[in-house]
Parts: structure tokens; C-alpha cells; sequence
């Protein structure tokens, strides 16, 4: 049976995460909404990751086995014109049996943006974590080179993660400032949930003095939870990009 | 009478606008209310200029004469604390007597910020005009250029503009692109009502290839509103900066 493969784009801010939940809207029961209307049958949809309530994608990733797949311009046109304005598809492809948007995922990256004035900023309140004392980013970009490379990430993991282990590939880790905001770039083959916004608010207490930057070395060593800093709030975080094998590869 | 200089950032989605309205919400009405609180006394502000509903700013600037001034910084802390999550004053000064924040600005820029994907895009949407056909930001580049300098733009302006005349001293009007979005720069001496909005309809008709881009210097000598482009959306537009002499010349 063929894949249908969904690029979609959401902001996060009215939503209890993409997971469909008992209490609150999620993404994932918007879009399986809009498909279910589309194909009039069911759908369900798997994505590459969940992302928590609050937390934004550019490019989310999802899939579902379709015997009867509607053309691939179909699938854009239909669900945007069925999904509401926070959420967004911004291509549909079909693949062969076998793909799937979690399984296959080679890789994500996300940023996470804190806006880093005196004083609050009301424009973009809802994509940017807002931090009034001033950030030392080189120095929080000299403690995230400390923390790329093939680690356990215990010591990041939320304390109700259902991963068995948290050994994770970070390739990338990187604090670049963009005017006014300091942006984190994490790139992973995966992560364990809460694993930016845990790696976020490490560096920041690096970034306000509180800390040298070679502690986040003894944090990562420690895999303690209770040592790293805390889990920085989910609106600074997007989604950006999920890698798959080239086409043909793909499974 | 010492003159209070406030700079402020506002997400203007929710308001009717900068000016206090019979009817709808006012980031004007939002000051005077704090400001009024904070002084235990009924206060009016005059801005540098007043922004339409659901238009933005970064760097408004705000002013009233006061006798008895409270320090910089409880204006800031103060307002902050009083202010809705859409509006914050980033700064306060206080000015001799004579200036005012509409008579003694020499010029401002503003950012016109078009997001330019063939579907519709959630992220930001309270901040830009989606337009889903490409854009040639060339054409519209080339097109800006023969807008620029003194010149009378009756065109441009709103049929309802309470201006004598639209001869205006437009010193820069630039169209870079950034991602996936194209931004239209315009720095001004001064602006007749919709002139930004206005010069953005007629640029994109070039952008879309409706139009060449010598079309735009037939629509400026023609001096007839009917001839330009349609008035662009407002989210797309926020006030970026309001420029003053330096101080001392301040009035």
C-alpha cells in the first residue's frame, strides 16, 4: 500500500501539542479531521516527532498508508482549504510501502528563540522565550560545544520519557545571535523529550553568569536530571526540519 | 513644562488602531489609561503618528508635558506592569519644554513584510501579507527606485487623508528579500494616510508581472489614486523607527 507523506506547518500556541489528547485541541485531531473529511473514511497519521503543547513546526512531518491516494496537489488545496489558519500543508508526496514519518526519519532540527531585551516585547510574544538580563551567547556557545557529539543525555530528559536510554547523536548545537535574540540550533539524529528546552535552559544559566561554561560538561557526565538547568517554556521552540534518506532510499 | 518622551513597541492585531475610537479598542486609549493610573490624574499622549488598525510598531514614539514627572525608569517598570501583553514601552525620557512627539520628528521608517509561499504559512501570520504567486522582487526593486525623492504623491494617498497636499520627501523605498518573504523598506520625512500600504499594492502589481516596472513613474505623474496599485493589508506593516534631531535641538 502506498504513503502519504505530509510537509505541514503549525503554530502551536492554542494547541495541548500535536498529540491527539482527551483535554484540548491538538494538531494531530485537526489534520486527521481534515483527511478523515477529505477521504470521507478515517485516517489516522503518524508524525516524525510530537511536539509539546505551546512549540511551533515550519516542517512537521507526517504519513499514513493509503489504498486509494487522491492526487498529491489534491492533498494541499483539499486540507488547507479544511484545516484551520494555525495549521498549514505545505507539500503532500506519495511514496512506496514501507515509508513511514517516525521510522524513517534520518534527523531533526529545531530553534529555539529567546528575545533578549531590558524590557517585554509584545511583537512575536508567542515564537520567542523573553529573558530582561542581558545573555553572554558566546559564552553559552562555548558551553553547547561541550554537549555536541554522541552523549547520554540523561541529564536533559524529561523525568516522564518513555525512551528506554537517552544516548542521542547531537551533530549540532550552535547559539548565533539575530538582533535583539539569541537563537539555539539543535540538530540530532533524535531526542529525548524536552531535550532542547532542557539543553536550552542549561545554556541559559551559562548565558547569565550563573554558571562557567565547562559546568554544562559535568551536568551532561552527571546524567542527573536535578543538575542541569530548567526546562526553558515551549513557545521559544520550532520545529524546523526533519531529514529523510534520499528518494528511493526512503523506509 | 518638562515634556515626557515615551518609546513603545505594540502588536496592533487587536486595536482599531494607534487613535483612541468611538467604537473598538485603541493602543492610544491602553496608554492614556496606564499613564493616567500611574499619575493618579487624567493624562493624553500625542504619537509621532498614528498607525492603522492592525498595523505594528516597533519603536512608536509617544509624548506628553508634565509638571511633575515621575523618574525614567517608573515609567518604564510602571506602564510595563499596567500595560496589556500587546503593548510595552521599551523607553522614557525626559525632554525640555517643546518638544512633541508628532512636530518634532524629522522622519520614520517602516517595514512592509510580504510572505511569499505557494500556501498559505501559519507562523507570523498576524505580520505579513501572504501572497502565494512568486513575486519578481527585482521588478518591484527596479520599480521602487523611480519612487523615490520629493515628489507629490496624491496617488498614494487615501482618499480620506486630512493632508493639504502630498508632496513628500521619500529618501529610501528598498525591496529585499529574506527567506521566503519579501520586505518593502520605506523611510520618509513624513507620509500621507495609506502611503506605505499604498506604494506596497502597486509595487507587488510589478512583482506579479502585471505591470513593467516604468508603469510606476506614469502612476506617480498621474497623481490619481485610481491609477496605482490596490492598498495592501495592514498586518504586514509595522513603524519601525521615528527619527529626532539630536537632543538639545529637540523641539
Amino acid at each position: 500500500m502506498p504513503v502519504v507523506k505530509l510537509t505541514l506547518a503549525y503554530d502551536g500556541t492554542r494547541y495541548a501539542g500535536w498529540q491527539v489528547q482527551p483535554n484540548g485541541p491538538s494538531i494531530q485531531a485537526e489534520v486527521e479531521r481534515a483527511l478523515s473529511e477529505l477521504h470521507k473514511a478515517p485516517r489516522r497519521v503518524t508524525a516524525a516527532g510530537r511536539t509539546d503543547a505551546g512549540v511551533h513546526a515550519r516542517a512537521q512531518v507526517c504519513s499514513f498508508p493509503e489504498g486509494r491516494p487522491l492526487p498529491e496537489k489534491a492533498y494541499v488545496m483539499g486540507m488547507n482549504a479544511l484545516l484551520p489558519p494555525d495549521i498549514a500543508i505545505s507539500a503532500a508526496a506519495l511514496l512506496p510501502e514501507g515509508f513511514d514519518a517516525r521510522r524513517s526519519a534520518r534527523g531533526k532540527r529545531y530553534r529555539y528563540r529567546i528575545e533578549n531585551r531590558p524590557t517585554r516585547f509584545p511583537l512575536g510574544r508567542d515564537y520567542a522565550w523573553q529573558l530582561f538580563r542581558p545573555l553572554d551567547a558566546a559564552a553559552m556557545g562555548a558551553a553547547a560545544a561541550l554537549l555536541t557529539g554522541r552523549n547520554d543525555f540523561a541529564a536533559f530528559q524529561a523525568s516522564d520519557c518513555e525512551a528506554r536510554h537517552a544516548v542521542r547523536d547531537l551533530g549540532r548545537l550552535e547559539v548565533v545571535t539575530e538582533g535583539e535574540a539569541v537563537v539555539v540550533v539543535a540538530e540530532a539524529t533524535a531526542f529525548v523529550k524536552h531535550m532542547v528546552r532542557n539543553l536550552v535552559g542549561t545554556l541559559v544559566e551559562v548565558g547569565l553568569g550563573k554558571r562557567p561554561p565547562s559546568w554544562v560538561a559535568e551536568v551532561l557526565a552527571s546524567r542527573d536530571r536535578k543538575r542541569a538547568g530548567p526546562t526553558a517554556p515551549p513557545q521559544g521552540l520550532t520545529l524546523e526540519e526533519v531529514f529523510y534518506p534520499p528518494p528511493g532510499e526512503e523506509r
